[in-house]
C-alpha cells in the first residue's frame, strides 16, 4: 500500500497532465463531425497503453470506430483481467451553459471540469495509469487485457461483432469496468445492477408541408399537438408506462432486496436541493433509489417541430419528432421491448397523422454477483482504500457492454466505479475530482492483488 | 378596360422583373440577421413608388423597420384610397424543402415560386403598377395614398404609433388591402373578416441542468413530459380549447350567416387530398369553413427541448419549450386573451415544474362591412374582370391593421387579395400565379373607378 501511495504521490502531476491531454480531444461518437477527433483519440490511447507497458497494442478497425486493444500476459496459470472503458464522450450541448469550455479541462476546487472527465475517460484512464504503476513497482500480480472502445455513447454498436470475432484473444477470468458512481467518498458503494436500453425515434406527419396557422388552424391536425397527446398518454396518472406488454417480464424485488437498497444512505432533500426541485417524480408505490435503480422507466430526450428560431412565426408545420428512450431492468430485452414500443406508438396514432417509429441502439440490462472472488476482491480492495466494505447498489445506467460479455464470453463484470451522481454525466459541467482519480489510481492495483490471492 | 388590358400587356415583361428585384431581397423581419436586406427592401419601394408618379414619397423611420409612404392628391374633393401592404416577409425555414431557392424567384408552370410572392410583395407591388398605370394612362380616378411596412409579420409593433402620430395625413375614405386569397379564380371571393392573434412563448423548467436519463430517468420529472401533458390538457376530446372563458365573448354565427358561409364552393376531398391527409381535424359541430374563419383556435407554431442532433444522446433536459398561437374572432381581445392563457397554463403546471409564460405580439379580429360604397366598387371591379360576383368569405389568418385603422382613424378596409390557400404563405415554396399578379394589376384601377363613381 505504501509503495502504491508513494508512486502516485511521485507521479501526481504527470498523470492529471495527461489525462488533460486525453480530455481535450473533443471525441463526440454521435456526431460525425468529430470523426477525425475520435480517430486521434484513439491514437493517444493506444500509445499511453504502449508506453505504459502494454504488449501487442492494435488499434482494431471496425465498421465504425476503433477499438484499442493491449494486453500483458505476465504467467498463463495466473488469472486474467480484462479491462472495458471507452474514449468517446457525449456530445457537450447544450454549450452555452458551461462554465467553461467543454473541452478545455479546467480544475475549479478540487474538481476536473470537462466533457468526459468522469464518463468515461478520467475513469478509464485509470486503469492506465494503475497498470503502469504495477508495472514499474512490479506488483502486478495478474495477466491484464485492455479494450476501450469508441462507440459507448452511440450503443457499442460494433463492439459485439468484435468480440464474438476475437472471443479467444478476449479469454480472462473477470472484466473489470470503472464506469459507474458510489454513493460518496464517505459511503464507497459498487453498483451491482445495470438497467438495460431501448432508444427510439418518432416522427409524426401531419399535412404535406407547413402550413399558415392562421389559413388552416382548427381544421387540420396540428403533428405538435398529436405528438404531445401520443406522449402524455405514455405515462398514467400514477406514472406507470401505458404500453401493453411493457411490464410483463418485470420482477418485483423481494421485501429484503427492498430493505437493502433503501438502506443505502440517501437524503431526498439534498438531492431535491442538488436539482432545484421543488417535488421528486415518479411510479407510485417505489422510493426513488427503487425508481432509478430497479423500475423500467421512459423518457423523452429530446422533441422538436415546427418554428423554433427568433420571434414568432404562424406556422402549422407539417412534422414534429421526438427522441424517445425506455431503461429496462432485468428480464427485459430491448430488441422486444422496441418492438413493443413500436407497435403501441403505432396503434395510438390517430387517422389524422402518419408515424413512423425507428430505433436506435438498445443495451441489456444485467445483474451482477456478490459472492464471486471478483466482487469479493473488490471489496477488499475498497476496505483497504476507503477503511470501510463498499454498499453493494443498483445503478440506473446503462452499460449494454455487461450483459454481451456474459453472453458471448461467459465472463462476469465487477463495476468498480469511482464517479458521483453529481459528476453530472451527459450534462453541462460534467466534472471528475482529482481526489477520486487518485483514489481510484490507487485501488485498482490493490483488486488486482486480492483477485489473484483470492483465485488460488 | 381596353385601355388598361393594353397598358398591361406592353409592360407585362417589366413588372414581372420589377416583382422579381423586390423578391430577391430577404426581408426577414422576425430575423435580426436579415436587418440590412429589411432596410434596403424599404428603399428600393420607396424608390419605385416615386418612379411610379407619387408625390411626397418618405422613409419614415421607427422604432422598428421604416414605413413606406407616399401620396397622390389630384383633387381634394375626390374620394381617397389608401393603399396599405407589406414589405417584409416570413422566415424562408426550413430551407431544405424548398425546391428553389426561396429569394431566387422561380417560376414553373405560370407560377412564381419565393418567399413574400405573395405574401405579400407579389400582392401589394399590384397596387404600385396599377398606380402607374393609372398615372401614365391619366385614369386616376381618386386620391391614392400608399402605406406600405416592414413589421406585419412581427405583429406591426411600430405601425400603431406611427398611424397616431400621423392620423390626419392618413387621412382617407378607404383602405384597401391585398393580402388575402380568393377561392379560386373560377370563384373570386373577398374576405369580410380576419381572425385576431394572440402569440405566446412557453418554458417549462425542471430540474437545474440536463440530467444523465439513465442515472435520474424516473425518479425526476421530465419537462417534455410535462410539457407535452399540459399541451395535451388544452384541447378536449372534442377539439374544445379547455381555457376557462376563452370562449366567453365568442358569438355564434345565426343559421343564416351559417348558410351563406357554407355555400361558398368548398370540396373537402379536395382539400384533405392537397394537404395529402386521411382526415380533417377540428372542433366538433362546426364545417372547416366554420372551423378557419368564425372559430377561435389554438395551435402549437413551434416545440423545442433536450437533444434534437443526430443519433441518440441520454439526455434528461432541464427546460422544454413550445410557441404557442391562438386566433381570435370578433368580440375576442388579444391582451384580455394572453392574459387569460398565461393564467391557465400556470394553474396547470404540476409542483415538479416552473413554468414561465410570455406574450408576442398580439392583433385584434375584424368584420369588414358588405354594404358600403367600397364594398360595392370592389364587387363591380370584379365583375368586369372576372365576370362573376365576388363571394363574401371568412379568412382565417391576421391582419392586425385592419382593426387599427378602424380605432384609429375611424376608416373601413377592403380586402382585396388575390393570392389562393394553396400559395403556400409561410411554407416552403411559396408561390404566386403570374396570372393572378397580371389580373389583379387590371382589376385594382376598375375598383379606383367605381369607387370614385360611386362616391359621388
Amino acid at each position: 500500500m505504501q509503495e502504491i501511495k508513494k508512486y502516485v504521490e511521485d507521479n501526481k502531476q504527470r498523470f492529471l497532465d495527461e489525462l488533460f491531454e486525453l480530455l481535450r480531444f473533443p471525441s463526440v461518437s454521435a456526431d460525425p463531425k468529430y470523426k477525425a477527433d475520435v480517430l486521434k483519440t484513439a491514437d493517444f490511447v493506444a500509445a499511453k497503453l504502449q508506453e505504459a507497458g502494454a504488449d501487442k497494442v492494435e488499434i482494431c478497425q471496425t465498421a465504425g470506430y476503433p477499438i484499442i486493444y493491449g494486453e500483458k500476459i505476465i504467467d498463463p496459470s495466473l488469472p486474467t483481467v480484462l479491462v472495458y472503458g471507452h474514449y468517446d464522450v457525449q456530445p457537450a450541448d447544450p454549450v452555452e451553459l458551461w462554465d467553461t469550455p467543454p473541452f478545455e479541462p479546467t480544475i475549479r476546487d478540487g474538481k476536473i471540469y470537462a466533457r468526459g472527465a468522469c464518463d468515461d475517460k478520467g475513469q478509464f484512464y485509470m486503469h492506465v495509469k494503475a497498470f503502469e504503476l504495477m508495472m514499474k513497482t512490479g506488483t502486478l500480480a495478474c495477466n491484464v487485457k485492455f479494450m476501450i472502445e469508441g462507440e459507448e455513447e452511440v450503443g457499442s454498436s460494433n463492439l459485439g461483432v468484435f468480440v464474438k470475432a476475437n472471443a479467444e484473444k478476449l479469454k480472462a477470468d473477470v472484466v473489470l469496468i470503472s464506469d459507474t458512481s458510489m454513493i460518496s467518498m464517505e459511503n464507497p458503494s459498487i453498483e451491482t445492477g445495470l438497467r438495460g436500453l431501448a432508444y427510439m425515434e418518432v416522427e409524426v406527419t401531419g399535412p404535406n408541408r407547413d402550413l399558415h396557422s392562421g389559413v388552416y388552424g382548427g381544421a387540420v391536425a396540428n403533428p405538435i399537438t398529436i405528438l404531445c397527446k401520443m406522449i402524455a398518454s405514455l405515462h398514467d396518472e400514477n406514472n406507470h408506462i401505458v404500453i401493453p406488454e411493457f411490464y410483463d417480464r418485470v420482477v418485483e424485488l423481494t421485501p429484503a432486496e427492498k430493505e437493502a437498497l433503501n438502506s443505502a444512505p440517501f437524503d431526498l432533500d439534498e438531492y431535491k436541493k442538488d436539482l432545484n426541485i421543488q417535488a421528486e417524480w415518479g411510479e407510485k408505490g417505489y422510493s426513488t433509489l427503487e425508481r432509478t435503480g430497479t423500475r423500467p422507466t421512459l423518457e423523452v430526450n429530446g422533441i422538436w417541430g415546427g418554428y423554433i428560431g427568433e420571434g414568432a412565426k404562424t406556422v402549422l408545420p407539417s412534422k414534429a419528432n421526438a427522441k424517445i428512450s425506455m431503461r429496462l431492468v432485468p428480464h427485459q430485452n430491448s430488441e422486444e421491448i422496441s418492438a413493443i414500443f413500436q407497435k403501441h406508438f403505432e396503434s395510438i396514432a390517430p387517422e389524422f397523422v402518419k408515424v413512423k417509429v425507428t430505433a436506435h441502439h438498445g443495451g441489456e440490462p444485467v445483474v451482477t454477483p456478490t459472492d464471486s472472488i471478483a466482487y469479493r476482491a473488490a471489496e477488499k480492495a475498497i476496505f483497504d482504500s476507503f477503511g470501510k466494505n463498499p454498499i453493494p447498489t443498483r445503478g440506473g445506467g446503462s452499460i449494454p457492454i455487461v450483459a454481451l460479455f456474459e453472453d458471448v464470453l461467459g465472463i462476469k463484470s465487477v463495476l468498480l466505479g469511482f464517479g458521483l451522481d453529481s459528476d453530472a454525466l451527459h450534462s453541462p459541467n460534467e466534472k471528475y475530482d482529482i481526489f477520486n482519480y487518485y483514489k481510484g489510481i490507487e485501488t485498482l492495483p490493490l483488486f488486482h492483488k486480492y483477485f489473484a490471492e483470492l483465485s488460488k
